[in-house]
């Protein structure tokens, strides 16, 4: 237990947001903008033979309001890791997602965040979810990830209910995910699945996430596409994102997508949203930052922003544009 | 404040456990089933003149779900330190607990832990005590813990139950836990006494624990015997663990434990536990384990495994019979 | 993210306190009767050209219980710094606040401490505001801090409120302060000023700090003068607080202070508080204290001490005199 086996790490971001939307506006500062704010424990341990052990203990951080309590909500695991690849135990996001943050310039957070997760319902709009129709991260995960072969990569998770037998339909909260993807030079390709189970005592429903997502790095830009389309309890919604990432001289970068929600069960609320923003880096771990989004919902849709800030609510009613502006700072330690 | 002062230490511990009983059953993810799982800060300052100051800041982590929300609830304490011994302030374990523990080959822990903690009852359960009848741990400890002196040391501590002196028996809360113990080669024993006030506003009750464990390692094997006996507000129950702790080759490491627990009040409700396990270290500071235990409820007993999951409760009705599991993984740092 | 960036830190200490009132007594364990308890974690980058980035994470630690649930309460904040100063993002102290705690030879805390903050109210009794009248701290500040100019510094500070556009009185939250000091050899004095929204949806009320400290240090002896008031919502409230802090030999520090409390708008509702402290460095981390404090409320008061531990309360009613004792430990790390 000496303290050399120990990484701590973490991130900072803090921003002052403006919100407006037909409805109201709301002026103040967010959190998390550019990357999600954090505080982590990690360490990894050479077992011998090419087996190692491995922990991380990841909480979210509340850089504007001090949090309301610090836990290991981002990941908390524990893993075996050789050239089998890796298994891990515990808290940690679900493989589906990861294709949704990584083919968003803006890592679905932030105004400019496209905001593809949990498209039919969080816990309570997905009933019997553990945290939604397709959340970012799950609790009472077993996961496999594969070692790299040739380029092709894949993970594949089963996620715990944990409802007791004797509950009416006791599937509840299980989830089983999967990622399957190919990385090579400027190409990556990677498809995700995942099928939750929810419901009431006594009915069943599954909800499924698909996702493909694509880019390719042409070094001058970065184009990508993402599909997502999430289906379950009589629900549909499709969508898409498109967008690019591009270097500007040695230490900026300009980011742009464009992102289309289609809701195929109920007329009129889609909502279509134009992201633009530019990351200036002062060195590799400080970064200046300002964004803009555009939101335009359909009648029937309330769609907002994927912005974290607890107090900085979206003041938005069915059928409102909203525009949301960011300027801030990213450090990483 | 030199970061060299602070040493960074911690458990993870994660586990497939599965609890079937008579009424039900229920398969998922446990958290510290092996060593309870935990992140701690601690540091130890030299006065000089043989005097210490040291602080020691621990708090439960749940790996399986990330936790509720961290805070020191397994140890804040500020000591100082000497050839006199140590004195210690804050919340800490409970001298008396200390051989429920240390007595018991599954550290009255996970699906093979005896349990024999808060035998009469939790705060709810033992009114007006701090934490239960006798509690792992508790708030407001001084503490004065004995040196080493020719293999005998002691420790004696004082909880404030901290209730205003115009309240009704205002003395609830408080508690006076003591603990006297002999090491020596192969030989351990150790007895500990805890006094608990409890009640209402206005009936006073007083719990009692006593305990007495003892064991010796014979190399080849390590058995321990432990008896322990809950008295108060008119109810007592006594209980014992006989176990043994084995290794097997160089790595591996044998466990098992019968416990019986012995209602006086209550007819008809006892609880007979036997539990067996396996440890295998693949380094010092990571083991795979598997575990198994059976109990067996009298017709008014509800016991179940002292299994810390909050979510993976433990589905088990009055005389019920139940079967515990666990195969998982724990990592040191 | 190598560990080498972060500084850990912080202080744990712990107290026998007593309360002593005409209503009632109470004695326990006390926190943070010296300096808060607290645990943290920062880094500083330099960026070249003379330019940094730096983070602090500090929450608060219950020594005495664990404390409820860790978050970064005391201080979360990234910043810029160079020639021109800082530029602070984040939840942090109150510019005007500093005085308060700066120029009481007890630091605003413990029994005793002047307890000059939200001399009007708390986020309760004074409606509307984000954390009372004059709070320690806010939330959602962007801060500028000066260089050292000559022996002059200063601060100013703006805290979001984030109210929506559409809730009435939407200013509410919203926060000004400032501070302005001089700093030279053994004179130190500063004034700071608060200006804080607060009110209900229909009527806006404006709360109003002021307060001025200076401190000379004799060497034998540094005795410091500070003088606050806070006005609002047709209530005001003055208090001025006259202290010394006079070194024992090689080790020791003797601390005195008097208070006085003028309500402006209720009639006999003074309080006189009279404090005076012992401090024993066992080393430059680690000291020893002793600390009493006499509150003597007219009828119409009710004001106690400032003793943070959550169960220790003070039961206190209007009018009463009250003694406060607290021996105990501090350790900084």
């Amino acid at each position: 237990s000496a303290q050399s086996t120990v990484t701590l790490f973490g991130v900072l971001d803090a921003s002052i947001t403006r919100l407006s939307s037909d409805t109201a506006n709301n002026t103040g500062m967010s959190n998390g903008e550019l990357s999600s704010s954090r505080l982590g424990f990690r360490g990894v341990e050479d077992l011998g033979g090419g087996l190692k052990a491995g922990f991380w203990l990841e909480g979210s951080v509340g850089v504007d309001n001090g949090g309301s309590s610090y836990r290991f909500d981002r990941r908390s695991t524990v893993s075996l890791m050789g050239n089998f690849g890796e298994v891990r135990l515990g808290r940690d996001k679900l493989a589906s997602y990861l294709n949704i943050e990584s083919f968003d310039p803006f890592g679905d957070i932030g105004v400019g965040g496209n905001g593809l997760n949990n498209m039919l319902g969080s816990a309570t709009g997905a009933e019997g979810t553990a945290e939604g129709s397709h959340p970012k991260r799950s609790s009472n995960i077993i996961s496999y990830v594969s070692p790299n072969m040739g380029g092709f990569h894949g993970q594949l998770q089963y996620s715990f209910g944990e409802r007791p037998s004797n509950q009416g339909n006791s599937d509840r909260g299980n989830a089983v995910t999967g990622r399957l993807g190919y990385k090579a030079g400027a190409l990556e390709v990677a498809g995700g699945y995942a099928q939750i189970t929810g419901g009431s005592d006594t009915i069943k429903e599954t909800y499924k996430a698909y996702n493909l997502g694509a880019s390719y790095n042409f070094g001058m830009i970065k184009p990508m596409l993402l599909l997502a389309s999430e289906r379950g309890a009589g629900r549909r919604v499709d969508a898409w994102t498109l967008g690019a990432i591009a270097p500007v001289g040695a230490a900026g970068e300009i980011r742009v997508a464009f992102t289309q929600f289609n809701n195929k069960t109920v007329d009129d609320a889609d909502t279509y949203k134009l992201a633009a923003g530019y990351v200036h880096k002062l060195s590799k771990r400080t970064s200046l930052y300002g964004m803009i989004a555009r939101v335009n919902n359909d009648d029937n849709a309330t769609r907002g922003f994927a912005t974290s800030s607890s107090a900085l609510a979206n003041p938005i009613s069915a059928g409102d544009s909203a525009t949301g502006y960011s300027i801030g700072v990213r450090h990483l330690f």
